[in-house]
């Protein structure tokens, strides 16, 4: 199944026997953004996460009309551990298909690929992009975009796509969030995980996840990586490259000085970030301009947080915002987005 | 089957009825740089292009030794069209392998899946990457790494890692070709089809390529696309970061204004290109430097290109030659990535 295909909803949460709040980021994501198509949380024994929506095994939640069991957790793996199988099995014997972000395929689990076949059920691997992606023409497309960039993986280019869209939208402004990674997708409902497109073709799939639109139109494009990681750096820039953003936003986490996972890594900075993102996306748009930072400011207190914000905003000279704590500032990076 | 895998040697180059000499550059790339593994030429019906070598039937080459039939053209679809396939069963009844860097697969066509299996010949595919690519480390590697680098596709990134990796044999300096495109992949009998690489994965697969070495030994590593390129930047960042050079050499064809296949793109300017392959190298590898510069001047006459070689050289201030020429110039440039 190809992912731009609409998925099925609303949802069922599977946390599986999770004791790592880390590890449920997805099942945190949806309640966040897609709350109102999550029909409540379904766990088994073991489990210490919850996402705080309705306990439901899966009958219950078919009968309040869920349609999918999506798996909202990881692991380190990224694969599915035999204990959670017959919950899944259990699910499609209630009459749900099963959504999957995670790297193992779904259908490469006989026991699994068997029960759909017999209750025929869908099977959905969400990391699997479109088959038909072409390779990238640079033609400049109608219609704005603005694209999230980070310092780091993992540290709110996601929540910053979102948090924009909500309130582009909130201002009357037609606005779609274009998804990325697997996460993003399960909330959007559609999109395509750049991490799992052949590199030849990275550029293209970005060309083709924000097509020609109207010209008061948003897309507010998820970005992955970072243009100075020494893994991901290849589609960091393929992103920039196929958005062809007028706006980033870059986004950091105050305090994060190495790379995650790559501690022979110092973080770049900020400016050097927003420099290097301004010269790399001119090659595509000329246009391109950083409307501001977006803060994670999750390990701050509140008093704290401002000072940071305020700091930041005086050294740089741009709008300096955390959206999750959202406020003044980030009304101020919102106007400087559409201005 | 897997690119890593040695391949089946000596080869009989195989033209099909090919009337573009443009499409035969493997054949001519085999012929100049793995001459010694190539037997012969086979050619069908309406052929008017040839390497040169002898012609032969599959029956007289396996007779002289040849292990496999290597489809030494492309045409514009990158399929393997009907007229071929009897030439190619022929060549399995004769006792040859079937090598091709198509983008088409040959096991998915029917009569040469049939044949192969009924002859138990194999079918190689060397744009299929190796599945057990790790993602990146960044971690710096033994042994020194030169990578080349263009400012555009297809100007002479494969023949000049190739004529640098001759050179670098004359002097007695142990080095080894990286390959990372079909042909080059077919010429030193291994390597990483980068472009078919996913794109998380293309950094490591770089990594991956020219692993850990002795203290003087070096990697030549062949470049792909170019990190002003539309559509293929990712990728070149992606092999630039995870070949962490030491030395990076830039090829340019002189007169050359737009990208290949993307008139509305001017070519970056060698400087630029320069400037920002060492500010994008220096994150995985901070003694990278810049050696000099490799110039395709195939369409220019011998006085003009020898002008356009020395001033080039003297408005760069780096040593400037034309591999295929060879002569002082490059052996200065010889020198200038040994130094």
């Amino acid at each position: 199944m190809k992912s731009e295909v609409a998925l099925p909803q609303p949802y069922l949460l599977f946390l599986g026997d999770t004791t790592e709040p880390g590890y449920a980021k997805t099942a945190f994501g949806l309640r966040d953004w897609a709350g109102e198509r999550c029909v409540g949380e379904y766990v088994i024994d073991g489990a210490t996460v919850s996402t705080g929506l309705a306990p439901l095994t899966p009958e219950e939640a078919a009968a309040r009309g869920a349609k999918a069991l999506v798996i909202g957790v990881a692991n380190s793996g990224g694969f599915i551990p035999p204990t959670w199988w017959p919950a899944l099995v259990r699910a499609m014997d209630a009459g749900l298909d099963i959504v999957s972000g995670m790297h193992a395929r779904l259908r490469e689990i006989d026991v699994l690929r068997d029960a759909a076949q017999r209750l025929g059920r869908r099977l959905i691997d969400v990391r699997e992009p479109p088959s038909n992606i072409p390779i990238a023409t640079g033609k400049r497309r109608s219609g704005k975009r603005l694209l999230t960039l980070g310092t780091d993986c993992a540290l709110g280019k996601k929540y910053t796509a979102l948090a924009l869209t909500r309130a582009f939208h909130s201002r009357g402004v037609d606005a779609t969030f274009r998804a990325t990674g697997q996460t993003g997708i399960l909330i959007a409902g559609g999109g395509i995980p750049m991490d799992a497109v052949v590199a030849d073709f990275a550029a293209g799939a970005a060309e083709m996840l924000s097509p020609d639109a109207a010209q008061d139109h948003w897309d507010v494009i998820e970005g992955q990586g970072s243009l100075f990681h020494p893994a991901y750096a290849g589609v960091s820039l393929a992103l920039l490259h196929g958005s062809q953003p007028d706006v980033i936003v870059v986004c950091h986490e105050p305090g994060r000085e190495r790379v995650l996972g790559h501690p022979g890594y110092a973080l770049p900075s900020i400016q050097d970030t927003i420099d290097l993102a301004l010269r790399l996306g001119s090659r595509t748009n000329p246009d391109i301009r950083c409307a501001g930072v977006s803060l994670n400011t999750a390990r701050l207190d509140d008093a704290a947080a401002q000072r940071v914000i305020a700091h930041e905003s005086q050294r740089l000279g741009l709008p300096v915002a955390d959206p999750v704590r959202g406020g003044e500032t980030f009304d101020a990076l919102v106007d400087a987005c559409l201005s």
